[in-house]
């Protein structure tokens, strides 16, 4: 038997919001330690890769580990049947073909059970190989989101460059430039509000716009943002889920000789 | 001469709101007693009846009966034009080809006055007999309003059924099933919140999801929705209109094999 | 050189919700004594007058008068890019291919370059012949806006009629009529609420709403609105923009003799 509580059923809503404008169907992985899921976008260029620990459920029970394929457009549909002070209750036997989702109000008096069919999915695992990134950001999660809005107004592409002042996000289009410049905050008296830039080397790569605003949807389960880059390699970009556990972003740079200048 | 005047014209932009769904076209029978409209909704489906008493005004005069054919999208249209705390009187002639809606402002230094075309619409009038029901609910409209949202997205047709433990709406589909179960309120603090079941027998009934949706649009007229249901005959969905009448909706039920289980 | 700066950003990004409905392109001019912009709307049926004087900037330099030419939904485009509390420089050489938005946060942690290129427009300027007005109307904005969207619904034009008592707006359509009067306000006590009309005769006058519709975009930059009128003159409507200048829209009223009675 598999079953999995949460207080906030909230923390899930945002979860889902934070993965269905990239996957329409995932596999769930469900074991001892927790909920795992990874997979690439439906375009097969991004990889999103979520850890919800076992610990930070309200109640967890997994007596068999388990991999349950989903339809996310599906998932998401439930969980708005939540109300935002709903506790919800994830339920699976040792062999499913269903999970049982069910909503309980704050008195009890409403008890709401949807029952979704699984999925076979072809299970790909991609090892994510440990790296020691040159630069580490971490930033307000809604600056990150309103930069990527703007300027992707102005072009496909955006070049994030780092460095000891601070973080320089730019794009470039048909009708103009555009340059956007954080400073690194000096005294991190609020530190939800603070930009913090890690740095070995400076970097500066460049990244679809898409895909960058795809992964802000994942804003309001974080204050903070964090942002791991090196060169040649993908960019990590990664907020924490309260105390239950993390959603990263994983997308490669762009190569272009444009982007040199 | 019929003249009628709200000082709250709010309820009376709420009521078309109501009907603006189900009917495009509606004869307001205006007598001493007040208001009254009773119509099949464009698929002729559905029964709505308003009544509108003619003591829940704050002025009504009415020399003769008077059978006015009225555009609902264009009443509507008229009566989005009324800010919230205007006044509204209602003008017409004894034998009227239009009908005047003035709109005050508080301290009358705005008026504004609508002159619509009436229309001649054939009149059916319908018997509703009385009938004592097997189950009465009595719960918020709020609530039953987004289970009705929310179970739609599971299905076409929603199966409401009631016993002594309380009510239990459920639906299924494609990707899988919806339940939602509601407790009878132990002990009525709050009326407006309470869930209330009034039973003789239990009843399980299904009904399309497309008209729920529809009556749910008085939402805003009354905090509780009354539901009136026995086997074989139609639902009856009522709210109340302040001090003034009430609004009415009917819908038989589907007759299907599949609903047995 | 050319470099005016603005420490509230919110009012350019209003002036231009003011104009873009109306604009595509259009030809600022720079000088001396501020930023003035004329032009007809992309139809040549109305025409936009926008005049911010340079001691409303709170920085303002300009070596040489300069016509630029912009395209009025990529300066939105930027604009939108800034929050409403930074402040904005706009900066240009002195033979410019380009213009650059510089849009700085309070504490100026945050610092954003937009670079738009200029665009070649032919320039027309349009002499408009002052005039004294037989009426003049200050009400509020908010008002007028509302006025204009409700009687649109009822027709295409619009009447305005202004005499001693106040002001009645009338539109007349398939399926009715209607009528808005607001009469002078007594006491002005409310300055910002007053309908105050000045008039040596009275008035009456048919606009397109479409038009009209258009220049109530401006209403954010201002609590009132003045409308000035003369039979067969162009009516102006005004809107100050705080202590910096003000916009005029310019129509004509439509020649029609149904609009007699």
């Amino acid at each position: 038997m598999f079953e999995a509580r949460l207080v906030q059923s909230v923390i899930l809503k945002k979860v889902l919001e934070a993965i269905k404008d990239l996957l329409t169907e995932a596999t769930f992985e469900c074991s001892d330690c927790g909920i795992q899921l990874q997979a690439m976008d439906n375009a097969h260029v991004s990889l999103v890769s979520l850890n919800l620990r076992s610990d930070g459920f309200d109640k967890y029970r997994c007596d068999r580990n388990l991999s349950m394929g989903m339809s996310v457009p599906c998932m998401s549909k439930i969980l708005r049947c939540a109300s935002s002070e709903d506790t919800v209750t994830l339920r699976a036997w040792d062999n499913p073909d269903t999970i049982v989702f069910v909503f309980e109000s704050p008195n009890r008096d409403k008890i709401s059970e949807y029952e979704m069919k699984l999925i076979n999915l072809d299970q790909e695992h991609l090892g994510i190989p440990e790296t020691l990134y040159s630069c580490v950001v971490k930033m307000p999660s809604q600056e990150f989101a309103r930069i990527c809005r703007d300027l992707s107004q102005f072009g496909d592409a955006m070049t994030i460059a780092c460095s000891k002042e601070g973080i320089k996000f730019s794009a470039a289009g048909d009708y103009g430039t555009a340059n956007v410049k954080l400073a690194q905050t000096a005294e991190t008296e609020n530190q939800e509000e603070a930009v913090v830039v890690e740095m070995k080397e400076p970097v500066k790569l460049t990244f679809s716009c898409r895909y960058l605003n795809s992964f802000v949807k994942a804003t309001p389960l974080c204050a903070q943002v964090q942002l791991s880059m090196s060169a040649e390699v993908p960019l990590v970009c990664e907020y924490q889920i309260g105390e239950i556990g993390h959603i990263r972003y994983y997308l490669a740079p762009k190569i272009d000789d444009e982007e040199e200048n």
